[in-house]
C-alpha cells in the first residue's frame, strides 16, 4: 500500500533513502535546510514534494530522520509537540541509539511507533547528489524498535525492501557497544593517525606521494567533523572503553616489536589477516 | 643502451618493475623461488629468460633485489662473494634502508655502485600474476645511494624510466624514518585495530557486514606477515618512535572525548580532514 513518507534531511543517507523510498511507490517528502539539495531531488524526481518540517510531518504515515544524532533529538521533541496521525512509525538514521531512544520514549503512551534506525553504509561523500539507490545493499540495517513498536519492525523493513539491505533488529545498548566498536573506533584511530603523521614528518610529506595503503586506510579521515562531534558525545562511554582495549593491543603490539618476539609477531599479524579476511567475505 | 637486467624475486614489486624494465628494450633475467612465477613470467615475455641466482648475477649489468628485507641481506652477502662485472649496478626495493645499506657498504672499494631503492606501491595482492606495468605511476621511488654510487643514480633512473615514477633521492635514516610514520606506523595501527575488534565483539561480527568505511580502512591488514616481520625488526626504533607519538595524540583525543571538549574535538578532526585532502591531491 502507498504510504506517505516524510523525510528530514536530504543529505547522503537521507536522500539515498529517498531513491529507495520512492521506488516502490510512496508519496515522498523532503525537507532540507539546504535548498539546493531539495531542488536536486525534486527535479530527479527523487521526492513528490517539499514541505517544511511541521507540515509534512502531521501528514505522514513515516516520518524518517535522517539529520546528525543532536539535530534527530531536537526533532523528535519538536514532533512530540505536533499533532501526527495516530499509527505513525517515526524512524531516524542516527549512528548513536541510546539517547536517542531515551529521546523517543515520549511517544511510548501515544499509539506513535519509534524505531530506530541505522544503515551501516556511508561515504566521504555528502549531499543529496552523492546519495544512491544502491548505497545500502548487503549492508547491515540496524532496527532498535520501542517497546511498543516491535510489532512494527516489519511495516517499516516492507516500506525501505527496495534497498536490499539486511535488517537486524538489536537492542540500543548492544547497538551502541558494536558500532562504538567497529565504526566509531576505527573513526578514533583513523584521525588520531593523520594527526600523528602530520605532527612528525608534515614538512616532508608535502614532497611524497603516498602509496595506496594510507591513502585506503585514512579515506574515513575526510568524514564531516560536525557530525562525528555528535557521535563523539553521544557515545562517549563505549568509545572510550574501545580505545582502552585498543591502547591494551598497541602496547602488546609494542612489546613484541621490542623484544623482537617474532612468533607472537606474526601471530598477531596473521590474526589480523584472518579477520579482515572474514569481514571481506560477506 | 640495451642492458642486461637481472631481478632476483619476481612477486608483486619485482614482477611489475620486469615489465617496466623489459619494456624499453633491456633484456631481463628472472629469478624466483616459486616456479609458478618464473613460469608465468616467461610465458608473458616479461623476462627474457630465468636463471639460477649466481649464473645471473655475474652477467648482469644491473641486479635488482625484489624480495624481503631479510633475503636482501642476505644476497648482499652472496653478491659480495661472487665476481660480479666491474660497474655493476646493484638495487633493491626493501621497505626499510638503514640495514641494507650498511651491509651493502661491502661493495664501496669495488666498483660495484649500490643504490638503495623503495617504491611506494603495493597492494595486498601477491604474486607475479598480480603486478602491474602501471604500479609505479606517479608514485614516490626513493633512490638511497652509497656514498661512491651517488653520480649512478641517473643511469638506474632511466633503466627504470618506464615506470613514471616520481624518484627521490634521500638518506637511509630520513627514508626509514618517514616510511616509519606513512607506512609502518598505519599498518602497526591497522593490525592492531583488527585484533582490538576482535578481542571485543568477535562473536557479533560474524553477523554483521561492515560499512566500507571499516573495509578501507583495513585492506592493509591483509598485507604479508612474513614480509612485515623482517620490516617491524628492522626498522624497530623509528616505529616504536612513531606508535609512542601515536599514543600521544590518542591520549589527548580521549581527554577531549571524557571533558565533552567539542571545540577541540572539531578542530582534531578538521586538522585531519585537511591533511587527508593535502596526500589526495597528488
Amino acid at each position: 500500500m502507498m504510504k506517505t513518507v516524510f523525510i528530514s534531511g536530504l543529505g547522503l543517507i537521507g536522500s539515498s533513502l529517498a531513491r529507495v523510498i520512492s521506488k516502490n511507490g510512496n508519496y515522498v517528502i523532503g525537507f532540507d535546510p539546504k535548498i539546493d539539495n531539495t531542488n536536486f531531488m525534486l527535479r530527479n524526481k527523487f521526492i513528490n514534494a517539499s514541505l517544511d518540517f511541521n507540515t509534512a510531518a502531521i501528514q505522514a504515515d513515516v516520518i524518517i530522520l535522517a539529520g546528525p544524532v543532536n539535530v534527530i533529538i531536537e526533532q523528535i521533541n519538536k514532533l512530540n509537540q505536533l499533532n501526527l496521525k495516530p499509527g505513525t512509525i517515526i524512524s531516524d538514521v542516527g549512528s548513536t541509539k541510546a539517547s536517542i531512544m531515551k529521546a523517543a520514549s515520549v511517544f511510548e503512551a501515544k499509539q506513535i511507533y519509534f524505531i530506530g534506525g541505522h544503515p551501516m553504509a556511508g561515504s566521504q561523500l555528502t549531499g543529496s547528489q552523492a546519495g544512491k539507490l544502491s548505497l545500502f545493499k548487503n549492508a547491515t540495517y540496524f532496527m532498535v524498535p520501542s517497546e511498543s513498536a516491535k510489532d512494527k519492525v516489519c511495516e517499516l523493513e516492507e516500506i525501505l525492501a527496495k534497498s536490499e539491505a539486511n535488517f537486524k533488529t538489536i537492542s540500543p545498548n548492544k547497538h551502541d557497544q558494536i558500532v562504538g566498536n567497529i565504526s566509531h573506533l576505527p573513526h578514533a584511530i583513523v584521525f588520531t593517525l593523520m594527526n600523528t603523521i602530520d605532527q612528525t614528518i608534515g614538512k616532508e610529506l608535502q614532497d611524497i606521494n603516498v602509496g595506496g595503503g594510507l591513502l585506503s586506510t585514512t579515506r574515513i579521515a575526510a568524514a564531516d567533523a560536525e557530525m562525528w562531534n555528535a557521535i563523539f558525545q553521544d557515545n562517549s562511554k563505549n568509545i572510550l572503553h574501545s580505545i582502552n582495549e585498543f591502547e591494551t593491543e598497541l602496547k602488546a603490539l609494542k612489546k613484541m616489536i621490542k623484544n623482537n618476539d617474532t612468533n607472537k609477531l606474526k601471530h598477531f599479524m596473521q590474526h589480523s589477516q584472518m579477520i579482515r579476511k572474514q569481514i571481506e567475505k560477506k
